[in-house]
């Protein structure tokens, strides 16, 4: 039921990306590494995605217990080098670039989602120990964590403060040697325990003594399950306890739990980075993190499109031109599946894309930098909503048996729909477009684009998305923030897709004029052709509610909602 | 966590459906009519919600358990008269119009949806043997259904014919006394089998000897769970087995049955009308139960925003103004909030329009017939996508917590992605549009519409909106029927915004003129506002994709998906 797809990865990677210019050595590897990974994908995970979610992962006091299978696969993973790709060079990663390490991830999880979240997540911690972490930090722990051999999380949320993380109160109080007891309960952990490796570091935020209020009294501190041996192995187990799991809609594979650091006063922690300095490292494990949500929608995304067309291949219901045909033969159905696969591809074009921009910016590329910084809310919030529209309309394909458990589609829809959610909320996300990503140099960055777009773009109604985005752009940067973020979220569509028909533009002129296999080409030439001439306009039908003001918001009073 | 909401709903009679010109002697009764279903459902339906979910209906060799409360709940539902309010005045019911009789199921389905299709399902028997029983047969099972002592089924699907009922296979063979003994297995057969009522009264579509292949050659059977007594009694079982129920992703509450007929030979059931007149009295049941399963969006949509609203009333989070602040007071938790509340009430308008055209029509009022026919698949369609994005939305509202199951919001989002699937999914409504209802008057009734609505409509969008429907059927009559279908969901949604538009800018007008509570009539006005200047706009995005041919849905093979 689970095909890789190394030839579109490969032609996202070399035209949209254009990884040659990013890492010339990498792109001799990029076959060997995409398709071994949908090979390793295919074989040792995609078959254990149906027990992760009708099993899942179970708590019980002695811990988190994965089910049948998953350790073994997890071990797996990690033997074949799996989690090494875009991990640190200096520290026993391979150092390749990161838009190829998604392209790994990506295929990791569309074999199976909640089990992808692992390894998402211990790309956090290693981002955050790299780019924060001292020396002997990084010695110690980003060898095992570079293969996957321990696993990452981060832990941020508390019960009474989820998106507001200013309002954290976990505390840290120093020992006297340096290190840190830290008390305190957080929630939506996601793999905060399980039985998979043979440690966890849990990257914490925390507030030590005095620390100033909100966001800027913060600090981050490295928990791991079990406190190291001077040799560095794991001992002691540290006083980290998990409570609960959560019961949740979907993802079942993903243990999501409370963790109580500090039951007994005997948890030990160390600072990453700077006192006070947590906001900044938790930024980023977030940015990081955002990206490779946004690349969960492309999972989700693909696999229920693969499953669809499947089933909308084998179902025979109704005639066409006096025959019995399959589904797929009925236009309807068609433009479903033709739509799931557009949307598809426009997620996977802007995610690799802003993947590629941080390539670049690591290089040292300011533009790249600033690029990613506007991407990332775009690239998280609508690739995930492509994600779920793609997971419904797969869903709705399959008619009844998709409300059936059985046939998995449903999984897909119940799967996605915590994407739009983790790592800041999409409307956080629309916030901080119009917030902080327009602040941070007046618009220019999103003006530059949209410019560079419109010199490119063929299409009149991609050029008129492109310039009703810029006339927005325009408006925002004037408006008070209420109305900012009024318009917030259709902004935030209008110009995700605005840069997504660029790309799928740009991919089906490069597949019009590129050699290879005809049918993936003549494939990617209908799928940029039906988004440009269907889904662009579309988002033009936003502009209304882009440029209207929150005065009608708040026209009512909250009892009368 | 429900709240009746009377006020809204006697607003959208008493202005929308006009519902003192269809009944003024309902009128009477109106307020108590709402208030008591209101208090009925909040105290004895909606406490029941939770555990429809989590335990659920349960299937045994003894046939399926409602979970506790459910049996006692549906027998005070009885024994209150609520079955009674539509059902016809000769055979026990209080023969009030349909609308009304809507808006009392609407408050049952929006305590508890998945019980409320119970006496959904009894209404479409009643339907069908109202038009198409004998005296005999009327006379004997009215009654019990009309009150809902007895329930009712349809029983079209099998597993080889889903949307196709041209391809049933259930067969039915005279016996010789008038009778027949069917045989057959049929799917996905709602509230198939439950303890509730003392019986259930399946309309089951099936071929008598000979019959013509596809759909006229199907003819309808009643086949009751127990057979009569002569006394009209319930008295031998039937040779009816429920084999098993489906394991759903949502409305737990409803069992879901595979149903066995005549495993033993000797399953009895009696024509209803001619032989071969099957199809059209399953368009009898199905068309009613169409708008039903339309008011099932609204339930569900209205359900989601007050959960959302609640929730988001309560919730502190960040702040506003210095000060910390409910969510409710952010931006876009307000829009989201207003954007459901909007879309809830168009879902509304359209649906309780399209009863009251029913009700029209049933008087005698031709024109009222046809627009009926022409509401149907749009109130099917477009108020079950409303509740699709509704329960996102308050599923989105409540953050990481929506995501949990106990907070109830993942329910109403699992529970409404049913209703774009039965009852002919929603791509068949579209094409039901594009094809039947288009062709029976060569679109006279569609286009007289969007002149009214045109004379009536004063917002500058909506008269584009109007004019581009008007311009779409144009080119749909002038289309092959490939184009037609390629074109139908976009154009579905664009008129049945067109519709609710028109709707919602008549609600505020009237609310801005009316007297009574001033913060109710402002919440219309606001809502309505939002929905003409926001929503409006959107649906003319969706005019590319309404004029596109089906080329290039077929300009792939198969395979390439």
């Amino acid at each position: 039921m689970f095909t890789p797809i190394p030839a579109e990865q490969r032609f996202v990677l070399d035209h949209l990306v254009r990884l040659a210019e990013i890492s010339p050595e990498s792109t001799d590897l990029l076959d060997a590494v995409l398709d071994g990974a949908g090979e390793f994908a295919a074989g040792e995970w995609a078959p254990l995605e149906r027990i992760g979610d009708t099993v899942g992962a179970k708590w019980s006091e002695d811990g988190v217990k994965m089910p049948e299978g998953y350790p073994a696969a997890y071990q797996a993973y990690v033997a074949n080098g799996w989690g090494t790709i875009g991990s640190p060079a200096d520290h026993g990663g391979q150092g390749l670039p990161v838009s190829l390490a998604a392209a790994v991830l990506e295929t990791l999880g569309t074999a199976n989602m909640g089990f992808g979240l692992a390894p998402t997540l211990t790309v956090g911690a290693i981002e955050a120990l790299v780019h924060h972490g001292s020396p002997e930090q990084q010695a110690l722990y980003l060898p095992k964590l570079s293969t996957g051999e321990w696993t990452g999380t981060m832990n941020l949320t508390e019960p009474q403060a989820g998106t507001d993380v200013g309002a954290l109160k976990t505390k840290a109080d120093p020992v006297g040697d340096g290190t840190y007891r830290i008390k305190g309960v957080k929630i939506f952990i996601s793999f905060g325990d399980h039985d998979m490796a043979e440690n966890i570091v849990h990257l914490v935020l925390a507030r030590t003594p005095g620390a100033p209020a909100g966001t800027k009294g913060l600090s981050l501190f490295l928990v791991p399950k079990f406190r190291l041996n001077t040799d560095g192995t794991p001992g002691t187990p540290n006083d980290v306890r998990v409570v609960s799991i959560e019961h949740k809609m979907g993802l079942h594979a993903s243990p999501t739990c409370v963790l109580s650091f500090g039951d007994h006063d005997d948890c030990i922690g160390e600072l990453i980075g700077p006192e006070f300095g947590g906001i900044r490292a938790m930024f980023t494990m977030m940015n990081n993190a955002r990206l490779n949500v946004g690349l969960q929608g492309v999972q989700v995304a693909e696999r229920a499109t693969q499953r669809a067309a499947t089933y909308a291949r084998d179902r025979i219901q109704g005639a066409r031109a006096g025959a019995a045909a399959a589904i797929i033969e009925h236009p309807d159905v068609r433009r479903m599946l033709l739509r799931m696969k557009a949307q598809t591809q426009a997620a996977r074009a802007l995610v690799y894309y802003a993947f590629g921009q941080l390539d670049r910016g690591h290089a040292g590329d300011a533009q790249a930098k600033a690029l990613v910084e506007l991407l990332t809310p775009l690239a998280k919030a609508h690739a995930t909503d492509l994600g779920n529209e793609v997971a419904s309309l797969g869903l709705q394909v399959h008619g009844g048996m998709g409300y059936i458990e059985e046939t998995g589609a449903a999984q897909h829809f119940r799967d996605a729909r915590i994407t739009p959610i983790y790592e800041g909320t999409n409307g956080v996300q629309a916030a901080d477009l119009v917030g902080r990503k327009l602040n941070m140099d007046g618009g220019a960055t999103v003006l530059s684009l949209l410019d560079r777009m419109r010199g490119e773009a063929q299409d009149a109604g991609l050029h008129a998305l492109i310039d009703a985005c810029a006339d927005i752009t325009g408006r925002l940067l004037a408006a008070d923030m209420d109305d900012r973020l009024a318009a917030s979220y259709p902004f935030l569509t209008m110009l995700s897709v605005a840069v997504c028909g660029w790309l799928m533009e740009q991919s089906g002129r490069i597949a019009a004029s590129s050699e290879g296999d005809p049918a993936f080409l003549k494939m990617k030439q209908v799928s940029a052709r039906f988004y440009v001439e269907q889904i662009v306009p579309e988002a033009l039908g936003l502009k209304a509610a882009a440029t209207a003001k929150a005065d009608i918001l708040y026209a009512l009073d909250a009892a009368a909602f």
